[in-house]
């Protein structure tokens, strides 16, 4: 059966992007594609499932709208902090059926580094995050970043395993990165690269690397289609790609 | 309850570690260290696992007398082929609730690295597999990277995904490396290097690298240790450490 | 003094890509535009350098072409063996004054990466090359990775280094890659690449990696244009843009 | 003819470590060992060179005295600011002829990876450094990293390169890492980890990367014995061995 899809910010870079793959997806049908100022409600019973590429300050608005309007909804837009993705799951409380995924990345491989980083962390003595962007990103660090390090404290909250060693005494202008939630994230501003990321774990005696390097957008668009595919199967607030891939 | 625990080839390099390592674990006794000379069908009663690190030409027939002895097998010698794991396998099924592990590798992180890539291979296009190693070594590829790359082969086979492209069609010298199962692998042999793997896996846009680097042997006896602890629950013939942990 | 430069192959990707280049040089005027069949010997007087980038089959005739009509050229086509640029050579000993720059890679980051592999070889005990390509290369390894592992070679035998540790007996499938003048040389194929490479060198307790990644065509035109200025400065064969560049 | 060398600090770990390194060398003597109390003013007429591995707040005291004592000194004690370096240069401009090595770092690959980056890092558009330690050292960055960040920033101002692009707005936890003249410095302490520095150089479609891995303190003494060396024909004050190394 095939899928009814709208693209929110489809007039934008990865939107149109969006569009070219759905319209390339046989089991997959573009039926509308919004921009600022277009009606979100008039969705209901036209689409199944919406995509929003907009921008940090409508994100929010549109899915809450989607979930009055019963369409799920996959959110590849950035900028959404705890008290937002909390203000979604009370509603969507109320929407029961409706998918809602919330993803910072939707670069396979990029997913899989955060997944593999979570399952790893407890067993390593040390991990810390390090990501590089193009310098004409206005926010540090990257959403995935944040989140690769929250799912890595999580694993090893959930593990019982202790805080990092760190006898750091003197560090005067803040060599050491940003601390979240126990783990270190640096992130580097590099002209020409596109978004990339390195995970280490090290124990005594060895060191584990997992790197993703994510050259072009078209790098996302088969985790958009998969996300699209099985968003309504994930009723409630998912957070990140890596909740929908089986290992 | 206690592990009692024999070392074969306990005064060589790593079995001297293992000796170490055992003794200072609180659930396990050392009971017998042997060497060449020894007799292994001594241990029948006496141990309930063994732990074989001795040399490529002896380790078969010890796992032989060690099925026969009712000792559960822990191999970390190197040397195996598919013809001798076959006997071993044979053998094994004559003696149900006997547990042996073949174990190219001990080292978690290169036992993750292993498991990672599987996982992740028949999502995409192209695996490529490179190991770095001190230049004394006598085989190549390593073991460690061979497992890897039929790990990696067999999830494609699972997974149903086709030959990776290759349109090499002039190569005077041999600079694409080994095939192993339609995966290539690529030795190198580095001074003061000890062992060391890197898994390549790319789709259009995108790269994902696994890396692990093992500086120490001190590095193997976390998974020496779990191994000796779970050989038991695990009865037949296992390959590979990545069996049991679970991800 | 404005160069006047003739592009060769300015139909394909490569030439294509390079007039757009010479255009935008204020320094630069682009006189001709030469593909199969057009004339070469005609550029005599009116061009004072050629860039070719047309085809194996073809490079070699366009350059003695280019020698007789006193037009320096800046060679970009890959293909050629020893006996090729021999011939070159001895051509270029009648022609006085004219520059031949034969190079096999153009970006900077490539070229840097193989000047600093040969100044650090003779300082450390191995030395090894990993090259990466796209799957659709019919030449393993890249021309690049012959001239490093060359470079490495004659710098460690102008330093008087013996030959590298390498105690391999059996490696069955070739996993120990391309031997070119001692040097290992390794390539990798994978989908959604461009052209990057790996120089691994250590010594007991460190380990020295070079690695070059190019993502996109773009990168190669400063080195072009770089090489445009100043193969006029210097007459005869060169081999490399990395002979152009001042350390 | 043969040097007459003093170790300072030779009970300490690196002191030793250099003690035997000298007892090793055919054309080096050692003719003392002293530790904190010990008289380095008696060393006039008795030592050509004397090396420092003590304390950083002893380190300074030492070298005065020994540029009182016409000693050349080869000091490889961390926690050097530019106020005692300045201080260090005064002195020694009345006392010609005696040389001053301060070297953070004696390891050759580190020593080349500072000298590389700083030859291409005109060359490109965005340049930063990212170190790993073992997670007990006290301070962050590291003073190798340091060094090498300024010498990046030396060689663009000498080329009047400009300043890197950087769009970073929101950083609420400082994950941008340390300023050190322009030039963006990463901290990692890993446990297992030993000395470990990465600088990534990126143009447009190119990512340049030198990395310097350091796993054993035995691969310093390569360094160590070179300056002892050499010290003695560079009068005056020289920091960093890379002022030795000859490109």
């Amino acid at each position: 059966m095939t899928i009814r899809v709208a693209v929110l910010g489809a007039a934008g870079r990865m939107g149109a992007t969006t569009c070219e793959a759905i319209e390339a997806a046989p089991d997959l049908d573009l039926v509308a594609r919004l921009d600022a100022g277009d009606d979100v409600a008039a969705l209901a019973g036209q689409a199944d499932v919406a995509v929003d590429f907009t921008l940090p300050d409508a994100t929010e608005a549109n899915v809450h709208a989607l979930l009055d309007a019963g369409v799920h909804a996959v959110v590849g837009t950035t900028g959404w902090d705890d008290h937002a993705i909390d203000r979604v799951r009370e509603h969507a409380a109320r929407t029961p059926g409706v998918g809602v995924l919330i993803a910072p990345n939707f670069a396979l491989s990029a997913v899989l580094a955060m997944r593999f980083a979570a399952v790893a962390a407890p067993l390593f003595a040390s991990v810390e995050v390090v990501e590089m962007h193009h310098p004409h990103k206005v926010d540090a660090p990257s959403g995935t970043a944040i989140h690769t390090a929250r799912g890595i404290a999580q694993a090893r909250a959930d593990a019982g395993v202790g805080a990092m060693k760190d006898a750091t005494q003197t560090d005067p202008r803040g060599a050491r990165g940003a601390d979240y939630d126990g783990v270190r994230v640096h992130a580097l501003r590099l002209e020409g690269l596109v978004a990339h990321e390195q995970i280490f774990l090290t124990n005594p005696g060895e060191l584990l690397t997992i790197r993703t390097d994510t050259f072009d957008r078209s790098s996302y668009m088969p985790g958009v289609l998969l996300a699209v595919r099985q968003v309504g199967s994930h009723p409630g607030v998912s957070v990140g790609l890596d909740s929908f891939v089986d290992l």
